[in-house]
């Protein structure tokens, strides 16, 4: 009860509110493309954009491991789902 | 006039088509998590968004090296595009 | 005591043997400098001097998965050592 | 002579010694496992080589535009070259 207050519950409002404001910035970017705007400053709105979907897959990633892993923990199976999300984490890395 | 004609020009209309897709997939992680889907896959499917976007800003970056910096070398002020472009990749790559 | 036999433990000898493997990459890139071998063929040698240190962090993540994290979940304290981590994760992807 | 006297020239020996360091901080990751250092302080020590790396690689990508893709373009095949170029960084994202 009195542990965790601080970290907030990662709700699917929190992720989906994240989510719209990536697609704004998705086209964000389509608009700088279709006024000329200049290379560079176009990239770093890429970035940006980029970043916050990388926000995004850590919360799922937190969100993750409090739930489906810690469960899968308890239950004496935790290492298949760790393998399971170093391997995602892998291929989010490349 | 003979050279490159392999290499595709790199026009807005192949980095809109790219952009419009980027912003398909980020609607689909949404819906993914609306509809309860599996941690690992939402993380998969923001992985394949993040990926489609990296390939806009590699495509942005080519089309920038093959114009700006080209016309900024034959001026003689290629190194401060360069500078800037590096700096750019550097923000891209944290 | 059954399951995951299939996962081999991620031992300290392991993770030392790679990163002895990287510190090669690492020289061969100085090497390749000294030798005045083209700049490309430097960023791919550093390329895969990078990806192999990527490997060894998440070995080392997936083993504290299975142990520090997982002990902290059974003790209920797990929230704790999971926003660490992530936050760590996130570093590592800037 | 008076344009890019702010900019250093990227000498072999700036990269080198960078290098040098780079493994200096493997070797430093492999000392902290022997020592049993917590998990997450060593994930944040290949972090920071890790980033050190990528210096040494933004470096080189800088040098390489300014002498080998500059003299392509002069020479009427500097797109060969950016090809070449943003597939290798490419590789080095993924």
């Amino acid at each position: 009860m009195k542990r965790n207050d601080a970290t907030p519950k990662i709700t699917n409002d929190i992720l989906l509110a994240r989510l719209a404001r990536v697609e704004g910035q998705v086209r964000g970017v389509s608009r700088m493309l279709k006024e000329g705007k200049y290379c560079i400053d176009v990239i770093d709105q890429i970035t940006a954009a980029r970043r916050a979907l990388e926000r995004v897959a850590l919360l799922v990633i937190q969100r993750h491991l409090n739930s489906c892993v810690k469960n899968a923990m308890a239950a004496g199976r935790g290492e298949d789902l760790t393998v399971e999300l170093v391997g995602s984490i892998d291929k989010f890395l490349r």
